[in-house]
């Protein structure tokens, strides 16, 4: 008897058009069928927000039997919940892919990110999920040399199980200018986004700022982290799990007084 | 010598006019000097998203020794980043006040309010951190009763320490419907929001979709979690900690094969 053929849904921040989720597609379609829901802009930086003040239109683009791929005018957690619960609910995805973003997501930008929040999502919703970025924030940049690399990890995430709730975060070098060294299971870094405001005015004169930033490593010099790693050249693979608990402070919470009267 | 003034950020997600937040600034004033940084329009939902492909603009609306009040076109995260590196450089806060939500953001709410955002942004900086929510959505709902709570937590933060990187998630029961019972520290229920997308048509004819959720307790039923505890009149204080690994499951990890050739 045939196996079933894993059903992976494809998505992404950067946008539909966008090169490296064309990757991502074609690697996807070596493992099953494919449905790709991806957001009809960018959406760097939106985080696990969903579009709550606002309609979201739904465009289709394809749909056969074995791929099928849809627009929408919402953000990748939108994306990730229309699919399960809207576009194709009477059947569950076995993967959800996130990417390949243009960008790194490596330390707290996972925070950030909205490739890495539609992985969370999928985790969420038990259902095995990785992200993966590119150390390089070009839309034009080819992540081809990542492509060996991502296949294995799809291959060993179907053949294998995650920890309730828990996805996976894979940060590659900038492909684009370095040879991958190769590919290390590693915690994240232990960092945080400093922000630069850019000033400037508009052309009626009104004053306006940018948002720029830089990710500080709060672990500076030590190898065993992604920052670290990535910048030297290596792929990483990092578990995610987010929790709304921290556990080991809630019995000395438990002796501050909140009482009134 | 008299102590110094503690220095408080106050932010929220429904905007700069809500009464929650106005409440919340009336507490604060009450305890040191007050910096209002808040969004300009509602920010619901946005979680830790930040403005990164638009300009933002900051109104000055008051400035004055012990209060000062900005509005802002971009989201809280924004709203503490400008705080901090642009508004107010000079002079970190003690605390960031996030609130008081009109909407709780018991259990996995968390992640997606923005509310909440502000407040782990804040505890990311070092910051005594902490984000208030009613179990009410209405605009136009007055919080009042929840105040006396709120001041006495503002109280023991002044006091007391955090761990690096928690803060406090604040839920109130509808304090418009139902007298508070008491306070109780307790962990965040394991939920997830499953969803619902209503079908529409625009007066042009073309579809649309808008997301509506339920937010699930897979614990149903124990009286151990914030939902639980909301629903049956009590406010609750959980502590809250973003991690960006989940380190349990790193060594059984390294031992999948992700190489290549």
């Amino acid at each position: 008897m045939a196996e079933k053929r894993p059903y992976i849904l494809v998505t992404n921040d950067d946008g539909i058009g966008i090169k490296g989720l064309r990757l991502l597609i074609e690697s996807a379609k070596k493992f099953g069928d494919v449905l790709v829901v991806a957001p009809d802009s960018a959406q760097s930086a939106k985080s696990h927000s969903i579009t709550q003040a606002l309609p979201i239109r739904i465009n289709k683009i394809t749909e056969n039997d074995n791929y099928a791929e849809y627009s929408v005018s919402g953000t990748p957690v939108d994306c990730v919940k229309l699919a399960l619960y809207e576009i194709s609910p009477g059947r569950k995805p076995d993967l959800v892919l996130a990417g390949i973003n243009h960008g790194s997501n490596t330390s707290a930008s996972v925070l950030y990110s909205g490739t890495m929040a539609a992985a969370i999502e999928g985790a969420m919703h038990d259902i095995k999920s990785v992200g993966f970025s590119v150390d390089n924030h070009s839309i034009e940049a080819d992540f081809e040399d990542a492509v060996p690399y991502v296949e294995k990890i799809i291959a060993e995430l179907i053949e294998k199980d995650l920890p309730e709730g828990v996805c996976l975060n894979v940060n590659f070098p900038d492909v684009t200018e370095v040879k991958i060294k190769g590919i290390k299971t590693v915690k994240a870094a232990n960092g945080v986004w400093g922000e630069k405001f850019v000033k400037a005015n508009d052309p009626h004169k009104r004053n306006f700022v940018w948002i720029t930033g830089t990710l500080t490593n709060k672990e500076e010099g030590k190898p065993d982290n992604d920052i670290y790693l990535v910048e030297h050249g290596y792929a990483t693979v990092t578990p995610i799990k987010l929790e709304f608990n921290y556990l080991p402070f809630l019995n000395e919470l438990s002796e501050w007084d909140f009482n009134i009267s």
